[in-house]
């Protein structure tokens, strides 16, 4: 046990639903991410301080990093106890993965500190129970791009079977109207069935934006970049959607659509004056609407929680 | 105008719907295939003789070939005339894609006569026109194959979107009960709505197999040729399908299920001497059943249809 060491943790907002990808697909952002500090304590328990001023709950069965690290030390078997102080940059409810974010730094922190016994896929296993915390329900298409990095394929939860995908150089455009769209609701809405011709056309979708992917095939991951199921329906709780999507496209971005459960939207393109100008039709469109907003241009992060350790005077 | 020539056209055998792939994912096989003969003629028409016992219309535009002939007529606009000779070795409604291999080996060959004009794509789609008059619906999953060799993805049929895939090497094996079951009342039982859990289900194994191909990673492919959808309610139609699938998967084959809409069932091996024990034990079963059947142990043809010039003598 590395009782001596303080780190410093920085988890990346991560693009969960990557349109067609419904549950299955997410990548990871160089921008905006959480950070965190974490020292292990010989007093057991796990003690929780936010720095932010989001005003989250710190007990940790209620905290998403606390109900992670709970799973974690379960399976560690070792009485120790944690300090972890997070101060949030990516904003709950945001769509960009703000509690796996939480959850995945606080597992990657506290395995490093106790020896990396956990492999990536049992992180993302106890960061699960983070996801579980906020939304009731235990997915991983944000944890896995957020621990792997990259564009991760969430194959299968039960049992869990995570695929990192390797992808050209991307640019990502995403806006962030300040409003608020429950992920609860955005799942009510959804049908429980759904048409056999439009799921045939999501999975040659989903196929199609794999091998472009896998091929760097920017043409064909634009071509497939199209969502028939969910985005029809969930768009309606995000004002501006179409005009922005629409304006995006026809600036020359590949494609995009809901980060999430939105309400932020985001947009990949292959040139960062692509992304620049995607970003000013983002905005353009809010200003015009009269809803606050905050707009990233970021690429997509291939390293996923990275660590450092604090020495003195940092 | 190639006038002079005769060639010979080898269009080989299909799966279409590669399990969880539906309607989307299709492979060649480098057996059985069907051998065609054709030479140009400045006397403008075509003309079909069957040299097998299958009794198939020869009309151009009752016959799989003729009409997709027909289609690829229309857009070289010349005025020549098609003499054409079929003899089918992959058998009529095997579900190993009989009317693909006879649209697509006539339209390569008359492409190939008539100097290239056209290119793959065009002639997928002037062969689904032959798939028309099969079945009654232009698919392109047999066809894509045939023309292109290999695992094809056709990511959208209109406007038709094909992705050559690439793979590890993989030996097939395929039985073909002597039944028959009808592609129209294969496809009547489809229910037309799924639910939407299932749907993900199968979108991240088609993710999965798409993935396990281009990265030859044998052990996802195993794991992602899962149907939820489509295989349990056409299998019913096939006897002895559970025993079949169950007893070659313990034998080591990578999965599989039903070629097209059926009868045939095909199972995907790394090795083949796994090949071999997976048909010996598809053979059992049908022996115990008491349906006749036939075998083939095969690999994926990575050439799609051949031409041959017929020299003096041959």
């Amino acid at each position: 046990m590395n009782y001596q060491s303080k780190i410093r943790v920085k988890a990346p907002a991560t693009v969960a639903n990557l349109v067609c990808g419904f549950d299955i697909l997410g990548l990871a952002l160089n921008d905006p991410e959480d950070i965190m500090e974490m020292c292990l304590s010989e007093q057991p328990g796990i003690r929780i301080k936010h720095t932010d001023g989001y005003d989250l709950p710190v007990e940790p069965e209620k905290n998403v990093a606390g109900a992670a690290l709970i799973a974690f030390l379960q399976e560690l078997k070792k009485d120790i106890g944690i300090d972890l102080s997070i101060n949030k940059c990516i904003k709950p409810g945001s769509g960009l993965g703000s509690s796996a974010a939480s959850s995945a730094g606080a597992v990657v922190a506290a395995n490093y500190l106790t020896g990396n016994t956990f492999s990536n896929e049992d992180l993302v296993r106890f960061a699960m129970n983070g996801e579980k915390v906020a939304s009731g329900v235990k997915h991983a298409d944000n944890i896995a791009p957020c621990i792997y990095g990259g564009i991760t394929l969430i194959r299968s939860i039960f049992p869990l079977d995570i695929i990192p995908l390797s992808g050209p150089p991307l640019y990502v455009a995403v806006i962030h109207p300040q409003i608020e769209v429950r992920t609860s609701d955005a799942r009510q809405i959804l049908r429980k069935e759904v048409k056999l011709k439009d799921a045939i056309k999501q999975w040659g979708n989903i196929a199609g934006l794999v091998s472009g992917f896998l091929k760097n095939d920017y043409n064909l991951i634009g071509r497939s970049l199209e969502d028939v199921i969910i985005e029809p329906v969930r768009s309606i709780l995000i004002p501006g959607f179409d005009q922005v999507k629409r304006g995006s496209k026809e600036a020359g971005a590949l494609g995009g659509g809901i980060s999430g459960s939105g309400p932020s939207i985001f947009m990949l393109c292959k040139e960062k004056t692509t992304a620049d100008n995607v970003q000013r039709i983002m905005s353009e469109v809010y200003e015009k609407i009269g809803v606050d907003y905050k707009t990233y241009i970021t690429t997509v992060n291939y390293n996923g929680v990275r660590i450092e350790p604090i020495v003195k005077g940092n």
